[in-house]
C-alpha cells in the first residue's frame, strides 16, 4: 500500500543505546493489519481485548486479567494507584525507574509519595524494604501501602522466585501490597527459564506492569491484576490516568502477537544472548570491568571515559553514572552478533589509540 | 509477514457509533512498516519526529511545533498545563470534553479547575466566556488563565475563523490563553474549505491539540504551539503527564502519512459528506429530528427511544441523552454510502414497526 | 498581661461584611487562658481534644467523632477525601462554597472533580442530584461518589431535617455518601430549633464540617464523623492536607467554650435574630427587595447600585452580585441591634439622595 | 471573663517531648486580646497584618513581606510551589522535616518530588546538593527548581552565615531557588546572636518559613518572601493550600507581640540555654552520649533502652531512633532550670537502677 511518508532514516544501523531505540517486530506489525478493517467497539470493548484476556490467564492464572495502556511510566502510575489510598506510599529501589525516570510522575499525576532504599544491585530485600516499612499508625508519616519491585532491574540484574516470594510475603505481613514493574519481564522469564508466573502470580506479585514496547512492540503495555481481591477500579484509573486508548485493539492485538506462540521470549531469549555475548567478549577486554552481574540483556560497564566518547561517535549508548565512567550498554531483539562483535572490535580499537 | 495473532472480528462490519469505532487507515499502517526498521533515538530524537516539524510549518506557520502524544485527553491536559500555573482556571463550554468525557483527568492529572458556561450549541462567544471570566485578583476564585474551545464541537458544530479570532481577542486582552480542542480539526478544515491556519494560529489560537486518532491513526495525537511566547516547558510536561511515547517515531510518521499530500482532508472530507448523506437523508424522514446543524461528521437527532433501541440492535449507535430520546451518529473515514443508505432504510422500517 | 502588641484598630466599628469580620467571642478567649500552662500531648493527645469527643457524642450521637482543624476549607475538602477514592466526584450546589469560594482548593489539594447544579436558592434536592448522579460504571466520567450540602447555606436558606434525610436517602440508594458544609451550622441549629443532631446525625448525614471561626472563634473548625463506617483515616487525611494543629489543645477548649453549655446558639441566635431585624427594617423600605428568604443570619438584598456604593463608604458590606446589584449583609454574634438601626437609617438616607 | 470550657490539664507538669507540647507565652495570650472587638476586613485587609509588615521589613529588609498562615507544613508546601512550577522539584536534606515529618503534604497537595540527599547531621553544602542538582534539560527527571534547607535543623544543628551563603550562591548560579525552613529560626537567631537577615536576607534566601508555634504562639506562622522578583502569586498559593485564616489579626498580632520588642528571641535564648544546661549534666554521665552538636534548643542522645523506657515514665520525651537507642530532648521557652535539673536527676536514678 502505498503512502505520502517517507523513509527518513536508515534501517540497517543499530547501536546499544535502549531497547526502545529498536523499532517494531515484523510479527507484529503484521498483527496490526490483521485487527484493521470493519469496526470495533472502543476503549477495550473490542474482540481483541476480549481475546487478550486468555492469554493472560494462559500466563499468569485462571484470576489474572489485563488492562493495556500506552506506555510503561503509565502502566507503573497506574498500578500503583490501585494499591495504594490518598494517604499511602511505596517503597522502592532508588534506583527504580519510578523514582528516577518517570519525570515526577508518580509524585505529579497520584500524589505518590515513594519511600526510597539504597541497594547495591537494584534489588530490595525484606531487610532493604525494613528501612522504610514502619509507621503505619503515625498520620506525620506517608502510609507505607505498597512495595514496588522491578523484574528484570534497573541494572540488569534478577530476582529468583524464591527472591520475590519472600518479599511479598514480608510486605503482605504488613498489610502490604507488591507491584512489579515488568518492562522487561520477558528478559527475566527467559533467563529464569520458568513460566512467567512461578515468580508473579505463584510468588504473591498482587500487580504488575508487563512490558511491551521495549521487546518490539509499536507501543503498548498492560497492567496485569494478579490479585483481584487486592486491586480496586482499574478502568477508572486507567481512564482518569490518560492511558485509556480507543483503538485499544490496535493494543491488544500487538500483545496477542507477542503471547500466542511465544515471540515475547523468543525475542527476549536472543537479547538476553547478544547481552551474554557482548558481556563475555568485554570481560576479556583489558581496561573494561563489568560492574553488576549480566543476567537480562544490559551491560553495564567501567572504562575510560575518553574511550567512551569516541566510541559514541561510532555506536550509540549512554553513560550511566558520567563522572565514575560507567557506561550501559542494552541489547535488543534486533541485535545481531554482527553488531555486537562490530561493537566490541570497535571497542578494542579505541582502547588500543 | 506471518504473525501468532489471528483475526477475531469481521472487516465488513461498520457502524454509527464513533469515529474511533473505525480502524486504520491504510496509508497509515504502510507508514508504520517505513519507519520500522534499524535504531532510531528515543523519545522524539528520531529523524520522523523531526520530519514532522516541516511539516507541522507549513500548515500552521513558521513558528509552530509538535510534540506527539498517546492520546485526545493525554494532548487536552499537556495543552491546558502549558498554559496555566498552579493557581490557573480553564474557561469551556459544559459540554466540552475535558469537562464531561475524560474521567475528571484535568483535576486529577493536573489539578486543574475548570469554569464552565452553559451553551447551546457546544460554542463559547465572548459574551458567554465573560459569565466566568473575572475575579483575577481574588485569590477565593481559581484565576481564569485560559479558555478551552473545540473544532469542530463535540455536537457536531463549527466555528468560523472570525468567531475563533473573537474569542481569541477577548481572552488575550484579558490575560488568557487560548486551547483549541482539535481531536476532528480535520473535519472542521475541510468542512470550512480554509487552510487549518486560518482557524488556528491566524485567529489567535495558542495551542491546539491535532488529532489523529479519530481521523485514521493507529493511536497518536498532537499538542501544536502555535504561540512559543506564551507557552512553556512543553517538554517536560508532556513526559511527566505520561504522554511521551519511546518509540515516537511511529507516531510521528502517522502524521506524516496524514499530512503530507493531504490524507488528513481526504478522509475528513468524506466522513463530512457521510454524515450530510445521512442527514439528508433522515431529515426527509417523519419522526425523526435533527437537533443541531449539521457541520462535521456527526449528526444529532431526535426519535422514538423504541425505534432507537431496534435500530441499535442492527447498527451500532450512542445515546446522547436518552431520557431525551437523543442519539449520536458519526461518520468515519471508511462509512461508505452503502453504509449510509443500509442504515437510512434500516432506520425507516423500524419508525414503521 | 503586658504584650508588646499594641492596638491598631477601633474595636467600637462593625459592618455588615461578613461573620469572619467580626473578632473573638469574650468566653472563647477566656478559653484558651484557661487551656495554657504546662505541656500536652501534641498534634490531639490532649487533654482538651479528648474531652471534645464527650461534648461532641453530647450533641451528635455516641458514634461521632471530631478531628479539629484549622479552617473552613480544609474542614471541607478533608471530608470530602474522606468520603471519595481517587476516581470519585462530588456533586454539590453551582452556588456551593466549594465551587466557587475557595480558590480550587478541591481541585488542587485532592484533586476532585466537583459535578455542579444550578440551583434556584442555594439548596440541591433528590431531583436537582440527579442531574449529575448517574454514569457510576462509565470510566470516562468522574463517578460521583459523595453529595454536598450546605446548611445554612451560602444564600442565608434553610433545609429542613426532612429535606436533608431525602437527600440522604436518595445519596445513600445510590451508594453515594453525604456531606454537610456547616460553616454556619450553629445558625441553622438556631433558626430551626432543633437538636443538631436532627438534622445531621438523625438525617442520614455521613460527615460535616461544624464551623467555629465564623461564629465566635479565634480559630478552628472540626470535621465531625457521624458514620464512622462509612469514612476512613481521617486521622492521615487531615495531617496530609495540612489540617493538623500542633497545639491542638487550643483548638478543641474554644470548640468546648462553644458547646458545654450553648454559647454556640446563644450566639447564632442572635446573629438570627438580627438578620430578622435587619430584613423586617429594610423590607418595609422603598427601593429595596429582598431576594432569598431570611432564615439564618444573612440578608440578600437588590437595591440601586449607586445606593449601595455610597452605604458601602459607611458601612462595609460585599455585593454578591454586582451587575445586578445584589448585595449581602450578614450579621455576626457581636452585631448590636443599634449596628442594625444605625445601618437602616443610612441606608434610607442614601436612597433618598 | 467566665467560659463554660473548664480546666482538664495540671499547667505544672513539662516535660522534653517537644516545643511544641508547650503552650503559649502569656504575653502572646494578652495580645489576643488586644486585638479582639470590633470588626476588622478579613483574610488579611485588617491593621495587624499591615503593622506585620513594617515589623517583617525592620528584621528581614526593606523588601520583605510577611504571608500569615496556619503551621508549619502549610508555611512550607506554600513556599516551596511559589518557587517552583508544575514540573520542578526540591533538593533537601533526607532528615528534612518536609521529607519525613509532613505525611508526604508536600507530593499530596503540591505534586511536588523530593530529591532527597543524606546528610551528617542535617546540614546540606554545595557539594551534597549536586548530588541532585543536574539534568535541568532532561525531561526523564524532575527538574531541580529549589533547595530548602532548616535553620536551626531537625537535630539541633545551626547553619553559619557563611554556610548558608555559600549554598544560595551555589543555587542560584544553577537557576535554583532557595527555602529556609524557619520552624526554630528563632533559636538559630539567638544562637548565632547575629539579626535574622544576616542568615536570611542577607545570605541570599529567597522565601522563608518563620516559625511562631514552636516559639510561644497559639498557632501560626509566617511565610516571608525576602526576594519578591522570584517569587510569584503568593496569594492564590496559600488560599489554594487552605492556608488562609479569615481573622487574620489573630495570626498577625501573635507575630507583632514576638517581634516587636524581641520576646521571640528571648524565648528562644532561654530554651537554648536550657538544652545547654542539659546537655552539660548529662554530657558529664556515663553511659549517655550526645550525638549531635547541641546549637540549639534540642539534645539528640544515645543511652540504654531500658533507661529511656523507664525516663519516659517520669518525662515525656520521644525515641529519635529507638533501635539505635537514640532519643531526643526538647526544650522550649517554658522550660524551668528545676524541669532540667530533675530530669537529669531522674536520668541518673534510672541509669544506676
Amino acid at each position: 500500500m502505498a503512502t505520502a511518508a517517507r523513509r527518513h532514516h536508515d534501517p540497517e544501523i543499530r547501536g546499544f543505546a535502549s531497547d526502545n531505540y529498536a523499532g517494531a517486530h515484523p510479527e507484529v506489525l503484521a498483527a496490526l493489519a490483521l485487527a484493521n478493517g470493519g469496526h470495533q467497539v472502543a476503549y477495550g470493548g473490542d474482540a481483541y481485548t476480549g481475546h487478550l484476556q486468555e492469554l493472560i490467564r494462559e500466563h499468569f492464572g485462571p484470576r489474572a486479567e489485563a488492562f493495556p495502556v500506552f506506555n510503561g511510566t503509565g502502566a507503573n502510575v497506574v498500578s500503583l494507584q490501585a494499591l495504594t489510598d490518598r494517604w499511602g506510599a511505596v517503597i522502592c529501589a532508588e534506583s527504580a525507574h519510578i523514582n528516577v525516570d518517570e519525570g515526577g510522575a508518580p509524585e505529579r499525576v497520584a500524589s505518590l509519595k515513594l519511600l526510597t532504599v539504597p541497594t547495591p544491585d537494584g534489588k530490595l530485600t525484606p531487610e532493604l524494604i525494613d528501612r522504610q516499612a514502619f509507621g503505619w499508625e503515625d498520620e506525620h508519616r506517608a502510609m507505607p501501602q505498597a512495595v514496588s519491585i522491578t523484574q528484570s532491574t534497573e541494572l540488569g540484574t534478577l530476582y529468583t522466585p524464591d527472591e520475590i516470594r519472600a518479599i511479598c510475603e514480608h510486605a503482605h505481613e504488613r498489610g502490604m501490597k507488591v507491584h512489579l514493574d515488568g518492562s522487561r519481564i520477558a528478559n527475566a522469564a527467559a533467563a529464569l527459564d520458568l513460566p512467567v508466573r512461578a515468580f508473579t502470580t505463584d510468588a504473591g506479585v498482587d500487580i504488575l506492569s508487563f512490558g511491551g514496547t521495549k521487546n518490539g512492540m509499536v507501543f503498548g503495555e498492560a497492567v496485569v491484576v494478579l490479585a483481584p481481591e487486592r486491586v480496586r477500579h482499574m478502568k477508572h484509573l486507567r481512564k482518569l490516568s490518560m492511558q485509556l486508548a480507543s483503538k485499544m485493539r490496535f493494543v491488544s492485538v500487538q500483545l496477542e502477537a507477542l503471547l500466542a506462540d511465544g515471540l515475547w521470549l523468543r525475542s527476549a531469549r536472543h537479547s538476553n544472548a547478544m547481552a551474554q555475548r557482548l558481556a563475555r567478549a568485554v570481560g576479556a577486554v583489558e581496561g573494561v570491568e563489568i560492574i553488576y552481574p549480566v543476567q537480562a540483556n544490559g551491560v553495564f560497564a567501567r572504562l575510560p571515559h575518553d574511550v567512551s566518547e569516541r566510541l559514541q561517535k561510532r555506536y550509540r549508548f549512554y553513560f550511566w553514572d558520567e563522572p565514575a565512567g560507567e557506561v550501559r550498554w542494552m541489547c535488543s531483539f534486533d541485535t545481531t552478533e554482527e553488531d555486537v562483535d562490530g561493537f566490541v572490535a570497535a571497542l578494542q580499537e579505541e582502547l588500543a589509540r
